[in-house]
C-alpha cells in the first residue's frame, strides 16, 4: 500500500507539473501575441498594400511573393512554393441591374455582381421577365413551360433565426453554387441570386458558382438583400416587369500560381507534420481581410510566436498559404497530392477561415479517441474564451488532407459578424479588431503547442 | 420499490417536460429577437437622431422623453419618470494640447480632451513643464519638490496582455478618476492622463474624475494613447520640454433629470420585481451606442419580446433607464432609495452596460445558494453562446440595489472591442452589429424568463 500511495503521489505530482508547464507556456503564447504580435501589421500590409488577390490575378502573385518573403525574414527553417494551376476568372467592368416596370417609368437601378465562375452577358446584356423561386423543388415544379426564356430569381433568404449564421449560410448557398445550372435545365437564360447576407444590405455578395462539364452555361449574378426584397415586392405588384442584366465576366485559361509553405523543423519527430494554414486568395471586390487574410497572418504568426519564445517543437510545424480556396480549391488538392507523393506524415491540420474574430473554440473531424484527447485539453484553453469543442468540421483547404485520414480542425471565432463582410466590398482591414485577431493567432498556437507536445494518438 | 420507481419516473417526466417548455420558450425568445426585433432600429434612433446625452444636457432630456414614449407605445402596463437631480458638467469649446520642445521648433499638436467633472484651464491655458509618472506611489516618492508647479503626466498603460480588457481597465483607471486630486496634493497645476484605451489610437477617451470636498481642483485631461507615447518619447529626449493645455469645461449647477421606468405587471406574484436596465446618459463625444444605448434598447426589448410572445410573467418585470451613470450615479442611487421608501420587493436586477456585442454569459453577485440555482440553468443557455457564469459583478446602476441585498447580475457580452470605442468619438451606431445586439437582448430576456419562472430562492 505504501508503494502504491507513493506511486500515486509521484504520478499526481508529475501531472500537476505538466499542467503547470502547459499553463505557463500557453500564457506566454498569448502574452507574446498580445504584446508583441505582428499579425495585425502583417494583415494591414496584405490587405491595404496588396489588396484583392483573386486566383490568377497579379494581386495573388504579389501576395505569394510577399508572404514567402515574410516567412524568410522570420527565419523559418524552410520556405518554398508549391506550383499549382488555378482557374482564372475575371469580373470585367462593373455589372448593371435594372428593374423595368414599364416603358413609361424610369428603370430602378439595383446592386448586382457576377458570381465567380459565371460567364458574362456581354455588352448587349439580357432583358427578360423574371420568375421568382425559393428552391430547386419549386423550380422543378414550375418546369420549362414557365421558366423557358426567363431570368430565374432565387430568393430564399438565409434563415436569420439560426443562432449560428454558418448554419443559415449552409441552408441557402445551394442557390448560389448551383442555381444557374439547375435553372438552365429548364431553359432559363440567366439567374439572379439573393446575396448570402443575413441582414438587409445595399451591397451584393459574390462567391463561387460552377457549371459541370457539358452543362449549359448561363450568367449568374448576386443581388443585394435589400434589392432582392425590392425586386420581390415589384414582382408581387406586377408579374410582367422585366429585368435588365449586364455583366462582363470571363473565364480565361488556367493560370500558374502557388501555395506558399514555411516550416520549423521538429526536434524529436521531425517526420511528423502539423499544418496550420489559411487561404491566400480572396474575392476581387475588397481586400479579403476576414476572408481570409486573417487566417493567413494568424497561421504565419503561430510559427513566429514559437520562434519569438525560443520554443523548439518536437514535431515539424508547417504553415501553408493555400491558393484558390474561393473558386477551385486547387491549392488544397495539390497540397494533399504532394503530401501523398512525398510520403509525408501529417498528424494534424488546422485551418483558420472563419474570420479574425474573438476566439470561441475549434471544430474537429477525427476519430473519437483522438477527439476525446483533444477535448481533454479544454481546461487549459477555456481561460482564453475557447469553450466550444463540440462541432464537426475542418477547413475547406485541408479537406483533401482530412479525406486521407489526417485529423483536421478549424479555428472557431465568434461567427456573428462574418456574413456581414463575406465576399463583399466591406471585407476590409478596418473591420478587423487587433486584439481579436491576436487572440485568434494565440489560440491556434496554443492548440499546435498541445498537439506537438502530446501527439494525436 | 415499485412505488419508488414510479415516483422517480413521474418526477423525471415532469423535469423533462419542464425543460422542454423552457427550451421551447427560450428558443422562441431568440427567434422573436432575431426575426422581428426592434432593438436595432431603436438604437439607430437613440444614437443617430438623439445622439449624445450627457446628464443635464438637452440630449439627455430628449432621450428621457423618447424612451418614455417608446415604452408607452409598446403598451407596457405602467410607464413613469423618477425625478432626480444630476451633476451638469459641460465641455465647452474643443481642448488644445501642444508639446513645445523649444522656441525654435513648431509646437506639436496632440489630441486631448477634458475628463468629465474637471474644471477648465480657461482661455489663458496652462503652460508648464511635465513630469511623467506611472503610479500614485511614484508620485508620492517624487513629492512636492519635483511636482510643484508642473503638469503631472500619468502614463501607466492598460495591460494589453490581460485576456479580459475590463481587468486591464481596472488596473489603470485610478489615474483617470483620482490622478488630479492626488497630483494637486503635491502642488501640480494640471494633469494629463493616458487614455483608457488598450490600442494605439489617435483619439482621446474621456470619462469620469472627481474631486472630494475641500480638495484643490486642477484641470484633468486625457491624451490619446498614441500621443501619450509621443509625449513620453519627447520627455525621454528632453526633460525640459513644456506642454500647453487649454480647456473650457465648467461645472454648472445640478440640473433636474429623470430615470425612465416601464413595467409589465406580474400575474401571480405582482409584488416581486425583476429589474432589467441600462443607463440612458452617455458621454458627450459621440452617440453613446455601445455605452450604453445598447443596454437601454436591449432592456426595453426584453419587455417588448414578452408582449410580442404573449408571455404573461408571474412576477413584475420592470425596465429602467438609469440617468447619470457616467458622472454621478445619481439615478441608480435614487432608484434604490425609492425602492426602499416604497417598500418594493426586488428579487433580482440585471444590467447591460458592457456594449452590444455577442453574448458570453452573465456576471452575478448573490448568495451561494442563489448562484448555484442560476448556474443550474446553464444547459438551457449554452446553445446561445452563454457559457460564462463564473464572474462576480453587477452593473454600476444596480450597485445600490445590490448593497440592499438584491441579487444583481450583469449581461456579459464579448469584451474585446469595448475599450476601442468606450468614451470616445468612435462610440457610434455603425460600430454595433445588428445580430449581436439582438442576441444580447434575447439573452437578457431568457435570463429574466428563468428568474420569473423559478424565482431566486
Amino acid at each position: 500500500m505504501k508503494f502504491l500511495a507513493t506511486l500515486i503521489l509521484v504520478l499526481t505530482f508529475k501531472i500537476v507539473i505538466a499542467q503547470s508547464v502547459d499553463e505557463t507556456t500557453i500564457r506566454q503564447i498569448f502574452t507574446t501575441s498580445l504584446t508583441e504580435g505582428q499579425s495585425y501589421s502583417n494583415l494591414e500590409y496584405l490587405t491595404t498594400k496588396i489588396g484583392q488577390r483573386l486566383s490568377g490575378s497579379p494581386g495573388a502573385q504579389t501576395a505569394v511573393d510577399w508572404t514567402k518573403k515574410v516567412m524568410e525574414d522570420y527565419g523559418f527553417d524552410s520556405v518554398w512554393l508549391q506550383p499549382v494551376m488555378v482557374p482564372y476568372w475575371v469580373r470585367g467592368q462593373k455589372e448593371i441591374g435594372r428593374i423595368i416596370r414599364s416603358k413609361m417609368e424610369k428603370p430602378v437601378e439595383v446592386n448586382v455582381c457576377s458570381l465567380g465562375g459565371s460567364i458574362g452577358t456581354g455588352p448587349k446584356g439580357i432583358l427578360a421577365s423574371v420568375i421568382e423561386v425559393k428552391s430547386f423543388t419549386e423550380l422543378t415544379q414550375l418546369g420549362s413551360k414557365v421558366v423557358q426564356g426567363k431570368i430565374v430569381f432565387f430568393n430564399r433568404p438565409m434563415d436569420s433565426k439560426q443562432i449560428d449564421p454558418f448554419h443559415a449560410y449552409s441552408g441557402a448557398v445551394d442557390q448560389r453554387g448551383r442555381g444557374a445550372a439547375e435553372a438552365a435545365k429548364y431553359g432559363a437564360i440567366a439567374v439572379i441570386v439573393r446575396s448570402m447576407g443575413v441582414n438587409s444590405e445595399d451591397y451584393p455578395h459574390t462567391g463561387g458558382m460552377h457549371y459541370e462539364l457539358n452543362e449549359v452555361k448561363i450568367p449568374a449574378l448576386a443581388i443585394s438583400t435589400k434589392h432582392a426584397d425590392a425586386l420581390s415586392n415589384a414582382l408581387k405588384e406586377d408579374k410582367t416587369i422585366q429585368f435588365y442584366l449586364e455583366s462582363h465576366s470571363e473565364i480565361l485559361e488556367d493560370a500558374p500560381s502557388f501555395n506558399v509553405v514555411g516550416q520549423i523543423n521538429g526536434g524529436e519527430y521531425k517526420d511528423e507534420i502539423i499544418v496550420v494554414g489559411g487561404h491566400l486568395d480572396s474575392w476581387d471586390l475588397a481586400q479579403g481581410a476576414h476572408d481570409d487574410g486573417a487566417g493567413c497572418v494568424q497561421s504565419i504568426e503561430v510559427l513566429r510566436i514559437f520562434n519569438a519564445m525560443g520554443y523548439k517543437p518536437k514535431r515539424t510545424i508547417r504553415t501553408v498559404m493555400f491558393m484558390n480556396e474561393e473558386n477551385g480549391l486547387r491549392g488544397g488538392v495539390k497540397y494533399a497530392e504532394l503530401a501523398t507523393a512525398n510520403k509525408e506524415k501529417h498528424i494534424a491540420a488546422i485551418e483558420s477561415d472563419r474570420g479574425g474574430f474573438a476566439p470561441r473554440g475549434f471544430t474537429m473531424t477525427m476519430t473519437d479517441i483522438v477527439r476525446t484527447k483533444v477535448q481533454s485539453w479544454k481546461p487549459l484553453l477555456e481561460p482564453y474564451g475557447l469553450t466550444d469543442f463540440g462541432q464537426e468540421g475542418g477547413g475547406a483547404d485541408i479537406g483533401p488532407l482530412g479525406r486521407q485520414g489526417v485529423p483536421v480542425m478549424e479555428f472557431l471565432p465568434d461567427p456573428q459578424r462574418y456574413f456581414t463582410y463575406h465576399h463583399t466590398k466591406e471585407d476590409t482591414f478596418d473591420k478587423v479588431d487587433k486584439r481579436e485577431l491576436e487572440l485568434g493567432a494565440a489560440s491556434m498556437a496554443a492548440m499546435v503547442y498541445l498537439i506537438d507536445k502530446y501527439g494525436m494518438k
